[in-house]
């Protein structure tokens, strides 16, 4: 598929995961008395990967952040050269997602974006339960890291076929279900991004987390998947000759 | 499959969709203390996709939405000639699942159908959150686009087989956790329409955005979504040539 | 497979059906600020039929209620001369299930198992919501059939492969979403009558709705499925001919 | 694969299981207004086995749990002479998963890893509902059982492939929605021993029953499940025969 076509797809994706997970968050999470809660974002983050995933999982890959593509090269599973575009489409696409959330949520009466927090991700007295620097940097690398893992092992070719969008929407979920109150989650530095232009201030300051921590837990895992699950050339070579 | 018997299952398709999705909405959202809230009513309209795809997919294609069928259109991927009565059949499905939650609901003690709202769809003051006529069509366009994409993207040839019905029910839940407090969420004129009937004023009234607002999302995905994934000529030979 | 192999299956089936899924109500639906409410009930319901469905489809089928097997019988899908013996086994399944439940929930203080309902199903002043005979009739019966329609439809050849537990299992969520405050969902007569023998009283003199609704309910889905699918025998004559 | 990659696979996946199961449960289960309760976090834990499931499945077979491998074991599914190691490798993966949940959970102002429980497993007092030894040991051997019984049917090589982990994953959940009032739930003794080693005292006191009823009820489903559903060796060469 041509680049353009590839970067389109990331761009409608990562649009479609913030308008739909920062969306849920912002719109439906703390409705009086019927809120979605936690539960409903986590599962609408989750979500929105496991539906684009099967759209354009044949288009672009569906990476949606720039953790995973770094994640993907540093495994040797996605080229070099297509990086830089990937996560410049992931960034855009997420600031015309958050875009989109401001146009519907300043539909509703009093909302103010910056008082709401708009889900934009923090840490310190601006994380939800005011978890520390060093805390929300420990979670982002951790839970980034089992994301990636469990991207590299779904989409490995001795997995069964077909089911990766699952895996890996609901790890999206999942890691939600533990991680917003330390950060909000972000585990995306687009889906960060994104929300940060519409915040300012504090969300911006607190940005380069949001990058550096989800890139280094992704970095990790694209060297220790590869290594914890190869076949010894012995074997491979005796699979092929059978 | 004969037109008739695709019709007849559209129709209790759409039966299902209406009583299942708006069902639990009026039945057991509010129920006091251990009521579904907005995220069993999203569950519950996306199983009633996610099962009909799975039981009548074969026989109708499942479309229970008459935007579902206008964006297949405009993708060339479902005839002309059968759009008109696949949008009469929607239309009677869900009048007649609204007749059958009708006859359930007031079983109950004090149930008043206007009153309770009967999980008709509105803006303005008739919109759960009180949004505004513009974020309620900003709101029902944005979110039918991605529901036609996700269905045109997880129904393309190239997309994993069988796993259709799952990513597009699960997008009509993830719809439904964004937006139930914009709208009560549409994003299906068939559903709006049945529940407008039986509430009918300011429901009726409001009904015309519930029309256009989705037919408009979805044409423009039946557009949007083949250009982004088309592969060049040059590509298709080489790859038939292979 | 050996006959008495089937019914040892659907015994340990339908156990695991009233445990999991009254047993959640019983133990976990009203625990205090934490507790699963109506959502993690049905969800519980729904997960005891997937996961049975996968774990023994290719041993007895996985019916675990009566209404499913007169329901596939009335279709054509299923012998006659098996249906006693798989509703027997079935009802033995739940009352050894409930019989369980008794034994682990008695060991909380203060525990009143008819107090508690028991999970039992009923209506009027039985009914979660005090819903009329009239409703509970109507929703049972509705309810009934299309589960038994999504029963048939995943599992017709035609459908995708391996999906029908998922269909199936989330169909039963998706009813439990809608009906519980009607009649704390029954859609199963074996399910009933094991909670009933325990409650006694009421529940035992309410049991015969819960009987005579499902089965109804079944046997028309068993009836309208097949003529409404049923691809012409011209055609069929035409495929095969291909 | 080599013993040395397959037990990486589990301490990986182990630590998962706990840093996701146990870390909702401490971090995001009580957070007020819009914590994820009891159905979050039944969500999460079986999310662990269904993501790790297709992750590591080809790797390790991903067991995550001393009572899987010892239940495989008794079914003739696994070897003895890789049980200990597999052990082993599951205490110290879950042990690892705990202290890095600390890390994390101890960022809060105000946390207090002893009184908040830490997620560990209890009866009587240490209960979340108070209930009985007695009701606990019930509890544990028989939810143990039906997940044991659920890997064996949805592994079985008459059961549809691929859909295992989603089976198997859900399971837990399901287990959870159940019993997280009576013992929070344990049905894996490795689970079990990390969390007791952060917490002491009457945790390690009480951690014998999370291992002997765990181990039972899988044992048991290990000599019930193949008895179950070997088809008889007539029939087996008359199928082969064909």
């Amino acid at each position: 598929m041509q680049l353009s076509k590839r970067l389109g797809a990331e761009i409608f994706g990562t649009f479609w995961l913030v308008l739909g997970g920062c969306g849920s968050a912002v719109l439906a999470a703390g409705y009086p008395g019927l809120g979605i809660g936690f539960v409903g974002v986590s599962l609408a983050f989750g979500l929105t990967v496991l539906t684009m995933a099967y759209a354009i999982g044949h288009v672009s890959g569906c990476h949606l952040n720039p953790a995973v593509s770094i994640g993907l090269t540093v495994a040797g599973r996605f080229p070099v050269r297509d990086l830089a575009p990937y996560i410049i489409a992931q960034v855009v696409g997420a600031t015309l997602g958050a875009f989109a959330l401001e146009l519907i949520a300043t539909g509703a009466p009093n909302f103010n974006l910056v008082a709401s927090g708009f889900a934009a991700n923090g840490f310190g007295e601006h994380s939800p339960g005011h978890y520390t620097m060093i805390a929300a940097l420990v979670c982002e690398v951790v839970m980034t890291f089992f994301f990636l893992f469990v991207i590299l092992g779904a989409t490995d070719d001795r997995a069964p076929k077909g089911f990766a969008p699952i895996a890996i929407g609901l790890c999206l979920t999942l890691i939600h279900l533990i991680s917003i109150p330390v950060t909000n989650t972000s585990v995306n530095p687009a889906r960060s991004t994104g929300q940060a232009f519409f915040v300012g201030g504090w969300a911006l300051d607190q940005l380069w987390l949001f990058w550096i921590a989800p890139i280094v837990g992704a970095a990790i895992a694209g060297i220790v998947y590869p290594l914890l699950t190869a076949e010894s050339e012995a074997r491979k070579v005796a699979a092929v000759a059978q």
